[in-house]
């Protein structure tokens, strides 16, 4: 029965995740979001405090994931959370955007990897955000793309066996090059639309692999390349 | 003049950090140590104190070293700092053990290469400690790997024109698997020693680049690995 399966949204409140949301309501999916921030439209909100620590927000989260699940397993958790901040290391903000950047992308993404352990069916599914440009240096952006490369190797840690998923699950990384979000229009006003990844197709692509349609090797780091708005998806390496 | 080359080793009183200061020492260097504990044969240290902020621990180390460097540049920094620990996403450590692999080694490089930004010389070296299993996952010691895999993108970021090293530096990261030191030989008694590579080959490595002797480009990932007690140099990719 469509209302038994169960999916968490790290990042719900956000842009792509908002659509992720509703998405998956549309379906008739059971979904909880965790953000800053509630999103009206989930069935449950973990609302996350910003915290100094990394095991004190881990331990906050889990606490009121474990209050909403109630003993059930989901059978996925998507993890769209992190920003963007740039600086070299000649820019004198470097740490401190680092640090932004490591706290809102690889502690959500570790935290979501803990919830996934934990929570998520046999078989399930872990998306993770990840970053095409990481993929080699990114000099005027170096604590985004520390974060990101962090991303794509605890994806393919979480890919091999004894990584700490359950049995038969997956977890997969996106790695767009631009997402089609309100924040990247406004701030990027003159750049060609139509390289950028649309947040339905995203959306519609988690839940293809939720039904088993073309889903991925766990471990892979999925390229989404844009071109008069087709999307293409093709495995890194 | 011999005695006008200095180096400061971050890590300086760790097990490659002390061969290092010795090997630049018994060449005339000027040595600085960057540690939680001085190094008695460093000409300066600066001592840092654990710290749960990493913009704290960036102020007070750079703090530190201006105040050991007087307005001089340094030929090198040579960061070898880090640690190790295990866990999957399975287990219960796996967020405290990331937190403490990020600090001891995300920080200490993204903290060399803010130093490096602002105090090497033009055409300076600035190393920094990879590993090589973090190239791929690594299921049993995710935190880590991730760590690792920072540094290496770090790296390649830093080798990227307008990344924030002085003109002509070179960042250069090592990979090796297993170094050989007496903390690895207490824990894996039965190892095959011959397969780990010295520290004194790494400190001669080092100071060969600063000599510009088979320097690779920077950016450069360097896989070491060791058979026989040989060390083979190799460029990843």
């Amino acid at each position: 029965m469509a209302a038994s399966s169960r999916v968490l949204v790290y990042g719900g409140k956000g842009a792509l995740g908002s659509v992720c949301v509703k998405y998956f309501k549309e379906r008739s999916w059971w979904v909880g979001s965790i953000d800053l921030v509630p999103n009206e439209e989930a069935d449950a909100n973990v609302v996350v405090q910003p915290c100094e620590s990394w095991q004190e927000q881990t331990d906050a989260v889990l606490k009121g994931v474990e209050n909403c699940l109630r003993g059930e397993k989901v059978d996925a958790i998507l993890c769209v959370a992190g920003g963007w901040a740039g600086g070299s290391a000649g820019s004198k903000d470097f740490i401190k955007n680092s640090d932004m950047m490591w706290k809102q992308s690889v502690w959500t993404s570790s935290i979501a990897a803990r919830l996934s352990s934990l929570h998520l069916k046999d078989g399930g599914l872990l998306t993770l955000p990840g970053a095409l440009p990481a993929l080699d240096g990114t000099a005027g952006m170096i604590g985004y793309g520390m974060a990101k490369a962090a991303i794509h190797q605890l994806t393919k840690s979480l890919g091999q066996p004894n990584g700490g998923l359950p049995e038969g699950a997956a977890a997969i990384a996106i790695l767009p090059v631009t997402l089609d979000t309100p924040m990247n229009r406004k701030w990027m006003k003159d750049a060609d639309f139509s390289t950028w990844t649309s947040l339905e197709f995203v959306a519609e692509l988690f839940y293809n692999w939720t039904q088993g349609k073309d889903r991925p090797a766990s471990g892979t780091l999925l390229k989404l390349t844009t071109s008069d708005s087709i999307t293409k998806c093709t495995p890194a390496d």
